[in-house]
């Protein structure tokens, strides 16, 4: 299970220095994991992270990693094209290539697992003492979108959306996340096989996610402010998206949907920690486009006021 | 104009360590100057050497760089897939990538030349004096495949044919490529396009190289030998290969394609330094699988016996 890699797209962006370090780091690990394979286990079942960024937001629906294309009268099934929207997403979508030539070249055999946006705090594990809880991100660094919204509400910030918050991406809960690495575990993939699984069980678009969280907040007494921010990314936010997440179902996956629930005891955990937050480190500063006007607070939106340009749910 | 990279598929086949200096050579290079574009020229139009050897051999057409795929009832016109042949190869893949990242992000421009292989000795200037030839590689590592021919033919080498010769790639003359570089620089891409010239004028299998080599250096009375070699590499030997190639013809490029009297020309230029050959440098040593069986000569082949074999010829 390869899952060491610099994993943060605004990381990747803050500067030539961070693209570099970012692009080395995960794809010569990833290289000599798989020279390692080579030479040492070639029957090894490599189980990578690999990430749903890699697609970006194509205007057709996004298969599992490959396509079948017909194209003057013939046909071939082709690796998925991709338009990853970062440094560290385009590293992840140059071990992709590299993955799959080791397999074809080398005979070796992998599963890249493009996994979504992931949130939540515990697992079944950590639930058992709170003294096992993990690493939790909540700058704009680190943090994930619906775990940041959740920080942010507890300390009385406003929930930073970028843009109008309609960008779609797709979801799954931490505890899922281990289910499908397990799952992809337990029935490897075949000799010679380089097998992509989209790994996520829904799709929200961020307006979405802030209002969940503003509503589940409101209900334990928070006050929360929905704003919209300059988009400090540079990113459509009226697109297509549809991803395709059949594989790991038919393996037997259970997802944990998101709900109210969720996010208010996601709120009780962070608000038992809510001294250590660092306010400082929740406002968007890393600029995709650092030529670009610097970011200014925009116009404060109500969420709810956005109702009717919410994109659709799957 | 970027040329400045390691341009080898065998090179980076050699070990880990040749694997990782390409990539990182070559992508880590490329990620600079995209950063000093985007810092102090955004206006530069980049001109970047690709190769065809991105594509791979799809049993499609192989597009100009984009491909327009109707999946579902939707449309939208993506990358093509690319499935490389080497991690020499892929390090241009990931360059692409990269590349088409910076001119959608930053608003860059930049025009990918997806080169076949190139074969030749001379330019217009230095055909004007013989101290004005440049660098000509005949080795397995830095060598192309008509080019190395031409030496095996001079210095009574048997020509060294990968496994059955029917290979299909895409070639062009070296005064071809200066043409192709002019054109792109005198027709530059638009603010934050990323296109992709194919450049090449012709297709041919190895064998018919092999033929044409055997055929031009017998006229001028050298005994030449075609052998099959096993094939160092791993790579479809039987395969569909049809590229488009209309951009560069529609701004202009006048080709100059293969003949004999290219050939021979070439034979005399390479005869009048043959004893600088070094003849060990030769038969292929770099294996793509080196867990597979060691390389022996195989059976000796006639070219000419294999003539209903050749795969059709563009």
């Amino acid at each position: 299970m390869h899952y060491a890699e610099q994993p943060s797209a605004p990381y990747s962006m803050i500067s030539r220095r961070h693209a570099v370090e970012t692009q080395v780091n995960n794809v010569v690990g990833t290289l000599n994991l798989l020279f390692a394979l080579r030479e040492h286990v070639p029957g090894c079942h490599l189980v990578k992270l690999g990430t749903m960024g890699e697609y970006g937001t194509p205007n057709i629906d996004i298969e599992e990693g490959y396509i079948e294309i017909e194209h003057g009268g013939r046909r071939d099934v082709l690796p998925f094209p991709k338009m990853p929207g970062s440094i560290y997403h385009l590293s992840k979508v140059h071990d992709s290539h590299n993955i799959h030539f080791a397999c074809r070249t080398w005979g070796l055999r992998a599963t890249d697992l493009n996994q979504g946006v992931v949130y939540g705090i515990h697992t079944e594990e950590t639930a058992l003492d709170e003294r096992l809880l993990t690493r939790f991100d909540y700058d704009e660094v680190f943090g994930t979108a619906l775990n940041r919204f959740c920080a942010q509400a507890v300390i009385g910030h406003p929930l930073t959306v970028y843009g109008t918050g309609t960008q779609i991406r797709s979801f799954l809960n931490l505890r899922d996340t281990l289910q499908c690495v397990g799952l992809a575990v337990s029935n490897p993939a075949g000799l010679g096989e380089f097998r992509v699984f989209n790994q996520f069980t829904e799709q929200f678009s961020i307006l979405e996610l802030a209002q969940l969280v503003s509503r589940a907040g409101r209900a334990l007494g928070y006050s929360v402010r929905v704003d919209s921010y300059v988009n400090p990314r540079v990113e459509a936010e009226n697109h297509y998206y549809n991803a395709v997440n059949d594989k790991l179902l038919a393996l037997g996956l259970e997802p944990h949907y998101l709900g109210d629930e969720l996010v208010q005891s996601m709120l009780r955990t962070i608000a038992r920690y809510s001294d250590r937050v660092n306010a400082e480190a929740i406002e968007p500063s890393v600029r995709w486009h650092p030529g670009e006007a610097e970011a200014v607070p925009g116009e404060a939106l109500r969420g709810e006021a956005l109702l009717d340009e919410t994109p659709r749910r799957r």
